[in-house]
């Protein structure tokens, strides 16, 4: 079977891993790469290339064009995101676009609508919900080990005080979604949706501006018929990233949960019952390897990453972020 | 200088806790004690004694009439607290009385009032705001160890499944103040309100019922200027209890927040940098020593433990456990 060929668009740090991510992904190879700035991809294409040619394109355009790529991996600024999804998804091109999906539901239910049109898939760029150690902690659930699913605590934060010297740095900077919110909020929010499967019935949310004017902490309450997830997002304190999800018969706990590489199973009295490790570092790997299942599968929906669940993060953005706005 | 000559109301384990706490402490005897059930108060009255005599009564104003008390530890259960602090603030006895201070903000209110009015002392058994290990996190936030406070995370639950043989237990029964809010929310709350030193501006809160609609989970979001926390307080499932205070140019975490007896001061590279360590391993006895030079000093209120923050807690808990009753 002939390989995946992979167009990046977007030369950045994400898009770095994602391209060391593809070498250690069978089936796959990357056949390009674009950025705004040609000397840039050029750069890339060099470094990324492993020997062999990888096509360089200075405009998002040209890659959408070059006959020899089947999928786009889009690694831009959040803000970017929808045109070029729209862009990948007119010449047929196979969309994985990293989170923040889209900067709000009006681009997420075009751009989606877009694609169930075309029958392109397209899929979130969640690699959470792909690795092991989740799919794992869901396995223990379904088989109900930790009884009905009670309690879920995670969050993603970091401390990124806003100085002066830091105030343009990208996660201040409100111009290009900037924040909180669409940066980390994703991680703890689409854990839980992940979880339980379902939106929640009600959302609850508070949110605290910071200097800059965007949302430097997001604290999320989701309430679902009988459970309850906290979510805590910030980029102006730490906090422990351990996840927890608790049940009326024990609980799972996932350390760096967003990356988890192990789940533990407790039963009511604290003692650990199972272990799970991933052997696997490079966490994107089973992302690819999920994405590549799906265009060989002939879907154009991944069951463990929804669109519908993308959207409904946007909008619940949406309410986040129009609440600063005011 | 004479024993503070302690009197308890009620009987049962947290009574016994505070007795055995009582004996580690200079200056105090157990000179009383009373239950509904008088047998029940001569057995407690044996077990605490010390080999001295302790006077055991089977109704709690026969309590308040012994002339050799001084301080009045009120241990029955919530929904009496208000009813013997009066009896106790009207014959002048000096109150310690156990959380939930009182069940609802009309009680608090009118028993505050009722001792300010007497200048009687009273004070919240928040022993928590007392513990060395608090009171270090506390001095390395006025020292600026940790720049600006910016977050806060603290939670308090334990899973105890609602099943047919545990639906009459205190917990779960809605007649006795059962219900996450008034047994363990207070931690979580007043933790916070006493770290950052006042109520939050807003506060939002998502409350879950369980089978015998009492409030199995609370989630709380108290919004500071600058500051937000996060607190979870939930009898049917388990979560870390670990606490997180973090600021702009670091974090401190407290095991077992509600009873700490560590801290840990960390920078924003996670590296340790200070660890205190209590070690008196009865928490209790830095309550008792507290109340004890509250009433040596001539004064009625304590500054760690003010009874403007039970007030506030107790309207707090008007509205969670409001809005479940509809």
């Amino acid at each position: 079977m002939e390989n995946i060929r992979f167009g990046i668009a977007g030369c950045g740090g994400i898009a770095a891993r994602f391209a060391k991510a593809l070498v250690l992904s069978a089936g796959t190879e990357l056949a390009a790469c674009a950025a705004r700035n040609l000397d840039r991809a050029q750069a890339f294409a060099q470094a990324h290339g492993q020997g062999k040619p990888v096509r360089a394109y200075g405009n998002y355009q040209e890659l959408m064009e070059d006959p020899n790529v089947d999928a786009v991996y889009i690694a831009t600024v959040h803000t970017t995101h929808a045109q070029i999804a729209k862009q990948a998804i007119l010449v047929g091109k196979a969309v994985l676009c990293e989170k923040p999906f889209f900067t709000n539901s009006r681009e997420a239910r075009e751009v989606i609508a877009l694609a169930r049109e075309k029958s392109v898939p397209m899929m979130e760029a969640f690699w959470t919900r792909t690795l092991p150690a989740y799919r794992k902690a869901k396995e223990w659930i379904r088989e109900g080990k930790i009884g009905d699913v009670t309690l879920i605590r995670a969050a993603f934060c970091f401390c990124n005080p806003c100085t002066e010297q830091s105030r343009s740095h990208r996660i201040w900077n409100p111009e290009v979604g900037g924040g909180a919110m669409l940066d980390i909020g994703v991680y703890p929010y689409e854990y839980v949706t992940g979880i339980l499967e379902a939106p929640p019935e009600k959302f609850h949310y508070t949110v605290l501006p910071g200097p800059t004017g965007v949302d430097a902490t997001v604290a999320m309450t989701l309430e679902y018929p009988g459970a309850l997830a906290e979510c805590l997002a910030s980029i102006a304190g730490h906090m422990d990233t351990t996840a927890r999800i608790s049940g009326t018969k024990g609980y799972i706990e996932q350390s760096v949960f967003y990356g988890a590489r192990e789940a533990r199973l407790f039963d009511n009295q604290n003692r650990l019952l199972e272990e799970f490790q991933d052997s696997q570092e490079e966490g994107f790997v089973h992302e690819i390897a999920h994405f590549v299942d799906l265009l060989r599968s002939g879907k154009t929906e991944s069951r463990w990453i929804p669109l519908a669940d993308a959207l409904d993060f946007a909008e619940k953005a949406d309410l986040v972020l129009g609440a600063l706005r005011g």
